[in-house]
């Protein structure tokens, strides 16, 4: 992750399918790891809300429209915003980019909810909210 | 695919994640499936499309809300729902339910547009349009 | 899974690359499919096995030999063997073919050892190791 | 890939199954990547020998001993040794480490032959023959 809240993804074998593009089922994949590491660079390890938290923040919905296609090899650039927080949700937006030619290749979202380990909805614990206000979008 | 427009898939070791629940991404997978199955049923079959007519049929949008989650051996059953067919392009929904319990497990949607070899959107063919017209909810 | 130890999987989209085939890794996903329901109809339900039981099964060893490539949409045939059956462990053997044409598209193998909550090694449950030396091949 | 051979991936919580550690099949999804930036390193180009030699380097044998489970948000650590260069085929072989622990968790090897775009095995381009060959182990 890089300060302006970016994350760098080289494009894998795996990634793609026959029609020779990367399937659209793992822009979501790429998506994760956007908003780990946009969290991570806050302060906040998502590792550790699972392991000492005892909680975990599942995907509650999620979008993406593709504008063009990344390909086999290429670096794609994920650009993550925090766009709303609320007292148990909170939802991410992403713009994925070309590295190389600076193409918009899609826009996506995710909502997510905080739930304990009976999978209840819980109120985000403070010091993670605290350092979540500072970068949310809708606070502006 | 049965007559009813539902497949059935088996939640695979592979589709789950530490949570203990599939994995967000992978329910795309299952809508790719779910598709692929519902067309086949109307005498449609996207690898001749794409063999023969050298078109294909690539998302520009999808997205998918979580309502409860499956789990690994679930059975889940999906049902397809064309919702949008237009010049150039159409839109699934989808209802996937938990099979043995009935539960909606999410709900989601995928556009596509038909394109050529050179990637430009072009018009449905004639034989495959009048297929999908029998069946689309928003003619009705 | 049906009564000669096969199981028929179609080829998803999803399992393609741009080589225009099933990408190698997916495989062995596929292998797993085939021995859990190898396990189903001798009557031992592997989701139990962690869940009652408490314990599990994973992987240690695999290996795959590729002879010719699965494509979009072919269903493939996986049979699978119990090769050998040990104290804490035990090994599958699979053969993966082209069910419309029959052609032989790969042979696997799997190691894996009964472990407990605490990753130790266990001898296999007696009820299971009854029901599986039934039809193991070593044995014969 | 850093200059002694290795290359860092961090693990993506989709690498994780429900036994909390990372499903097997998706070291071989690694693999893919460390043989790809060991070639890069070397001036290899794998997009390029697909593109502009109309040749492809597909998997004809891989396997994986697992000796210790990676785990979510761990950085592993994988070198790439080119263990055999024949006429048409290759082998690698990889040991992926925990970064932190330096615990060996897993070693591998894959086996691949060149072939044309009709799938017809041919002998690997002299210019790439000649940058495998500094570093093959057989030779030495």
């Amino acid at each position: 992750m890089n300060m302006d809240n970016t994350v760098e993804i080289r494009v894998r074998y795996a990634d793609t399918d026959q029609m020779g593009v990367v399937y659209y089922a793992n822009y979501f994949v790429w998506l994760e790891i956007a908003r780990t590491e946009f969290l991570r660079q806050l302060g906040i390890d998502y590792k550790s809300i699972e392991e000492k938290e005892r909680l975990s923040l599942p995907v509650i919905e999620a979008w993406c429209r593709y504008k063009a296609p990344a390909c086999y090899d290429d670096i794609v650039l994920i650009r993550t915003y925090l766009s709303q927080l609320r007292n148990t949700s909170l939802e991410f937006e992403y713009e994925i980019f070309n590295k190389k030619t600076n193409q918009l290749l899609a826009k996506a979202g995710t909502q997510h909810v905080f739930i304990n380990s009976q999978r209840r909805p819980v109120k985000i614990p403070e010091k993670i909210n605290s350092l979540l206000e500072k970068v949310v979008l809708s606070n502006k």
